[in-house]
């Protein structure tokens, strides 16, 4: 690259940080929203967020960026032919910004208008319908919302299928047909395994989940755990909402969520790790490219991953609580005097059908996502009305966990996605789990004896492996590449059962 | 106003509305930097704030106002000769934008940014420095602080004096001599009433102030009096950082801070009394005009008035005692168990120099003002480096209070202010008091038996005679015809004088 090449390339990049200054403005006043704003200052928020959307929104369809793309692709053609497979920043960061230019120019103005106008309306229709129980009420914004996004992928383009077009916004470069062929290979060999548990006689003492414990000392024990496992809170820093989750508001400051039940520790420890995974994966990522594509996840799925990986494969272990018990015991007090490492482990690892996926366990958990996305598929591809979508709803979970949901509240209406446009995002789900079993694999065969790690409450050696393998990486390597990479082989199901197989079957008495 | 100026003014209207949604943005991400935010995350944060800048001046000189604004004076001015004091609704929004417009395209770009980086920067120093007790670590900041705003002063320009030119952004249309004249009559008469409170052997029980309560009792005292008064909590919140502020996010979204020392109560029920007013003030103002000049305060002294007439004239009379001891009581148990009315009432009026302005009595506060007066004057215009700041500061506390700081955190780094680049600002806390007392005395002729009414507990009367006679005002008109307007004559040190008299003289015996 000459020097005019350089100074476009410099010019690029300080579009796209200004751009991400601002995005990240709109994650500060979204996460305000969320969790400190007083309750009538809602209306004029969203009309805060929306005229922030606007600028960042011209900003990254700004006709410049593309000369500045073509010029730059032109000087890295000219220096190396195999510039569009290299990992070197200068080319990773003009392949990520073209991918992002292109998708977002391809999408008519108009058409992003109506979407977002649809899924405001959509959640909001949706909040109401669940409440009430009454799908009907649901279904014209459904129809609404579904014949919008085959719209998009119209706009966006797609080889086989409409469903590749919107699941490449949340995996990029994952194909449709291969993810269902995964997840139809789990699915296949995940459903013998859960009626062989249904039939075992073993049987948890589930009261231990559901003893009571005030919340102030379930937020101080899973700030610990939390503590431990990483997460920087110099550069980060827990709330309370009713939906958890985790926001991004600069590259020194990841903010996750987690809530409190009383009857019901368990979601807020698991939560807490889960959203604190996702949390150090943010604060892990490559510092000195923020603001730039190379600085973001490589994918949900991989993103999910690391949530997942703290949650069930660290979380649910036994070594976890043989360090961990004490420590809970300390905290919630005479509630957990009866509790042993067997015990806890057995409760936190209890595998049951249920109809309700946030509340699912980790084996039966790929099936609910495995319902929606074959659902969401057909919808999209105008094989399922949504009409019909309770019915099929219904079949499916009897089908494939042997439970009918006696309402559409506990059944279709149960997730926020469809209401927001998230169709393509379901997916991501099980893929986190399928590549969290797979990088804990492949950490138990680089850092020895991890359970000895864990059980001693050194979580240290699993992070840094993380920091260094995924973390780091950035989007450097999309998520196949990566995982391929990192594991040596391509993401296969192999590891998230041989997981289930190794946990379950000792627990349950089966083989 | 024919069809074409009526587009005009909306123009108008929506562009200073957006530009009034950004600025707002601005102020919930400098409430969250002081609040919530983690502790690495200041270097980005300012940059961000930076780029917000940036983009709300832009909006502020866009051309577009001065020549939308040249078409509406010339169609005011066709219709009425009078339209530059009229109150009704266009001219004086066309009046109050014409004033910011030409103030802000004076001082360029670049002086704008450097000014935003220097204060986000200068408080973050600023708050270490005082934490460690370390002028030097403060001094470079403040000295880039003092340049760029002599360099400001000198793009606006000024008649007597730069300070003129800083003076005015606070109080709109003040004149620097006008000011000086009017503290000056102040302090003469001040001091004979301070020495002879002196010379009192009356002294009140002062261990009252210094009681023991614990941080969250203190807090829900607070609460109960800033609901009492009638802050919205619907409509804004409290929260607790070193320096207390009040701050608007919205036009239902107000908050305010306060700080907590276990071993002095007083401070934080006067600074939430205090912010609450502030609060009120905003919650107050003309919602329909949200965005436009008009639906702001009239002048800092005024909404330091509303901030310092509950504080002072109400919190700290014998008749809000009468009906808040009972609760106080409550709160705080056992350290107060001996209180009584006369005892507290004594106490929180106890007289006597001091090193802090926060804490500071009603009576010498305005003499911690006077210093901060003629110290920032100095420095802008010149006769006083930075870097003799500390000694400068120690002697004019020796001579006007007769106390010398024996650290600079409890002398010149005490005070946020010119960390945050306020020079020019003190001096409306003083012409806050005044303009207090003015109004609190017309209240008292308006509404009958106040002191009656505030020992019932009844704020109400005196909260909605507030509202009306001047937060409803907005900026309708300025600060010095709003206090003619609603007291009947111009403002005067005489009511504060009067006040002061009338509470010390029977409380330590003199006449």
């Amino acid at each position: 690259m000459n020097d005019t090449q350089r100074k476009t390339y410099d010019a690029l990049c300080d579009h796209l940080r200004d751009t991400s200054r601002l995005e990240a403005v709109g994650a500060i006043i979204g996460w305000d929203e969320q969790t400190k704003m007083p309750s009538a200052a809602g209306p004029y928020r969203a009309e805060q967020m929306a005229l922030l959307a606007g600028i960042t929104h011209e900003r990254h369809v700004d006709p410049k960026i593309g000369e500045w793309l073509d010029e730059l692709e032109a000087a890295l053609g000219a220096d190396d032919p195999d510039w569009r497979t290299s990992t070197d920043d200068i080319p990773v960061v003009v392949r990520l910004a073209r991918r992002d230019y292109d998708r977002r120019v391809k999408v008519p103005g108009d058409l992003v208008e109506s979407l977002t106008m649809a899924c405001v309306r959509g959640q909001q229709i949706w909040a109401a319908a669940r409440e009430a129980d009454d799908f009907q009420a649901f279904r014209p914004a459904l129809e609404e919302i579904v014949k919008l996004k085959r719209e998009e992928a119209e706009a966006i383009g797609y080889d086989d299928t409409p469903y590749d077009a919107l699941l490449d916004e949340f995996e990029p470069g994952a194909k449709t047909t291969e993810v269902a062929a995964l997840l139809a290979d789990l699915r296949d060999r995940l459903v013998p395994l859960v009626a062989a548990i249904a039939d075992s006689e073993r049987r948890c003492d589930q009261t231990i989940l559901t003893r009571k414990i005030p919340a102030d000392r379930q937020a101080a024990f899973g700030e610990e755990v939390s503590r431990a496992m990483g997460f920087d809170f110099e550069r980060g820093r827990i709330d309370t909402t009713t939906h958890p989750f985790c926001t991004t508001l600069g590259p020194a400051d990841c903010r996750i969520t987690t809530r409190y039940d009383e009857s019901f520790w368990a979601g807020s420890l698991y939560g807490t790790m889960h959203e604190s995974g996702h949390g150090m994966y943010e604060q892990g990522l490559p510092e000195a490219f923020y603001g730039l594509p190379l600085r973001e996840c490589a994918s949900l799925g991989v993103h999910e991953s690391q949530s997942r990986l703290w949650e069930n494969m660290v979380g649910r272990s036994r070594a976890f609580w043989e360090h961990f018990l004490p420590s809970a015991k300390r905290h919630f007090g005479s509630p957990f005097d009866d509790v042993t490492v067997d015990s806890i482990y057995f409760a936190v690892n209890d595998v049951r059908a249920s109809l309700i996926r946030v509340e699912a366990d980790e084996a039966t958990y790929n099936l609910h996502i495995m319902i929606r996305f074959e659902l969401e598929k057909e919808m999209l591809e105008g094989t399922l009305s949504p009409a019909d979508l309770p019915d099929a709803w219904n079949e499916r979970y009897e089908g494939y966990l042997g439970v009918r949901p006696p309402t559409d509240r506990e059944g279709v209406l149960q997730d926020i996605h469809w209401s927001g446009g998230l169709i393509g995002y379901f997916p991501t789900y099980t893929l986190g789990n399928l590549v969290a079993a797979q990088l804990f694999e492949k950490a138990r065969e680089d850092l020895g004896d991890i359970d000895a790690q864990i059980a001693a409450g050194d979580l240290a050696p699993l992070r840094d492996w993380l920091r260094a393998n995924v973390h780091r990486s950035g989007s450097r390597l999309p998520a196949d590449r990566l995982v391929e990479h990192v594991t040596g082989r391509p993401l296969s199901d192999d590891p998230m059962l041989d997981h289930l197989q190794k946990k379950l079957g000792p627990l349950y008495g089966i083989s």
